[in-house]
């Protein structure tokens, strides 16, 4: 049984507690907007879900809610920005509007960031450009949750991958998508629910098979997208490698098994390799390749072939990446979020202490 | 039983067959070096075991051996390039040139081709970056062999992505994949031993399962990475899809279900909403975003942590993507190429065909 909360009712108290964690106004708005659109898009386990754990973090001195946002390198299609420990709500949308400006000028963008915390989802962040007929990306590096094919060891947070791509009258392809068989929060619903998860989702701490919810707590990790080795589990770790090196390591971020857990419970590595976590965004302006007139009238043509893909018979039609965050959001938009049980009381304890109305 | 040739030998072989391709001779030696790399590498499905059929294609006027290779569009960072139906084998290097040309003025240099054919393995492309301190990436369409999830027609190819990353002291992290389930590659070995294959690289012709390597001739179809919907098929056929909206709406060239297949004994769609298949390439300078010495020693500390990753009881330790293809090159470098029996006698055909000694 969920709770159902209108947008407008969630985002006045998210906004609150933004404000009682002295943001600056004018980021308020910004870091509410980029946590309300994952509840917004169905992705329950990225929005309020997660807004205590950014308030603990906040309380521990691990976010700044008040950074000094700096670029401290850069090229003319390129920027490093250095985040001053502040909320990735705010930082990711600044830098990927720097890798927007960029690709308007120099054709394409790319900003990498570093010393950033959680940024919600890359979706937000990728589908900036897509008022600016641009291509965007968006990705991160994470706590470290998978191991690499072979290993037992946590290594490599989930690591997603966002992709947007801009259309003409069909909804956008958006690809976002964690590099593990399973995302997080899938594990977490199944943790709440207590149910069992299918094969090849994670492995317990002997690298054996497991389809217990829970086996992380008890040393196991999870499996990179593909699950073992013979269906290419080895890709899954070379794309969560892909955006830890273009996330971490050239940013200047922590990298691996140095990134820093986004719960306040766990601590921080005592031998940082970087600073904080690390993104990657990018923007690509379609005028820069091809008309985008042109382009975003193929989108359409792609868009509407693949939905006609034959299907099995008796089985569902084929789902365009984002169509079914697209339909959430029009549905949430006007029908409200819902919320479980667990979420609405850990918002509403959340509330009183900060002496905030939820309900 | 293997045939093993050197790899100079090849070489001159593979040279005197582009020669009389009438092949430019400024473009012989990197058409060659660019089909050979994947010999090297130990892709033994991308290299000389293809030139047949280049060379079958080029007899039907599918391959145009003297391309008019043009800018079409560009921007400081970016470039669309058509291909003129030439080799995809030299379209690639000297579009992968363009995109490092640019990245050393402008920081990243992107590049979208239309109009190309196969373009051997995304590596060599990808690598091509490495010399220069810059990131390369490399990813081509391909015609259809795989099928969205829920769906039992073939709309994608095997659409591989390639990232390439500069190290140290340690072999670059070079990851370079199809983003199906399995290559079509091993497919191809496993009809070639006529070996069953693991349950989840393809299904039949109504969606089911199967092991059988030759149910695509028999309308079966290559499943995304991922394998079914449970295991993240999803993200397979998103990245498969950005691969091709990318390399192929991007560039202006087919899509999807319509990309050209490359085998003379099928023709292409007689309705093409593009040119040819498309590429698309990127480099990014390091020293864009970072010092490159501070980022190739953090690359190297980063491989060699990884190389550590705990592997389970009595299992191989974790390989770092690239570290295979590296240690095959040394290897066939020293000691020769291996080739399947069937290859070397298609090749001692091809040779006799075209009046070249191949032995």
């Amino acid at each position: 049984m969920s709770v159902i909360i209108s947008h407008d009712k969630l985002k006045d108290f998210v906004l609150q507690v933004f404000t009682k964690m002295e943001v600056p106004a004018k980021d308020v708005l910004l870091a509410a907007s980029v946590l309300l659109s994952a509840d917004l898009r169905g992705i329950d386990s990225h929005g309020v879900a997660r807004l205590p754990g950014y308030v603990r973090l906040w309380r521990k001195k691990r976010i700044n809610a008040n950074p000094d946002f700096k670029i401290v390198h850069e090229m003319p299609s390129t920027a490093t920005v250095d985040g001053d420990a502040g909320l990735g709500l705010v930082i990711g949308p600044k830098a990927m509007a720097i890798a927007i400006e960029k690709a308007r000028i120099y054709g394409t963008g790319w900003v990498a960031v570093r010393n950033s915390n959680h940024f919600g989802i890359g979706a937000f962040h990728a589908m900036m450009a897509l008022e600016h007929d641009m291509i965007g990306v968006a990705m991160t590096n994470a706590s470290p949750l998978v191991a690499p094919t072979f290993s037992i060891e946590r290594m490599l947070g989930t690591n997603p991958i966002c992709y947007a791509f801009p259309s003409g009258n069909e909804d956008p392809v958006v690809v976002d998508m964690a590099t593990s068989a399973a995302a997080n929060g899938k594990l977490e619903l199944a943790q709440f629910q207590d149910k069992q998860i299918p094969e090849g989702w994670v492995q317990d701490k002997t690298g054996g098979s497991s389809t217990d919810p829970h086996i992380l707590k008890a040393g196991g990790s999870l499996l990179p997208l593909g699950s073992d080795r013979d269906h290419g589990s080895h890709k899954g770790f070379g794309l969560a490698a892909t955006v830890d090196i273009l996330s971490g390591v050239l940013s200047g971020a922590n990298y691996g098994p140095w990134v820093p857990p986004f719960v306040a419970f766990l601590e921080p590595p005592t031998n940082p390799v970087g600073l904080g976590i690390g993104h990657f965004f990018g923007a690509m302006k379609i005028d820069a390749f091809r008309p985008a007139l042109d382009f975003k009238n193929n989108m359409d043509f792609w868009i509407r072939r693949f939905k006609e893909a034959k299907p099995a018979a008796g089985g569902p039609a084929v789902i365009i990446p984002g169509q079914p965050e697209a339909m959430a959001q029009k549905d949430r938009e006007l029908n409200g979020i819902p919320l479980l049980p667990y979420v609405y009381d850990e918002l509403t304890k959340l509330g009183s202490e900060m002496g905030i109305n939820f309900k």
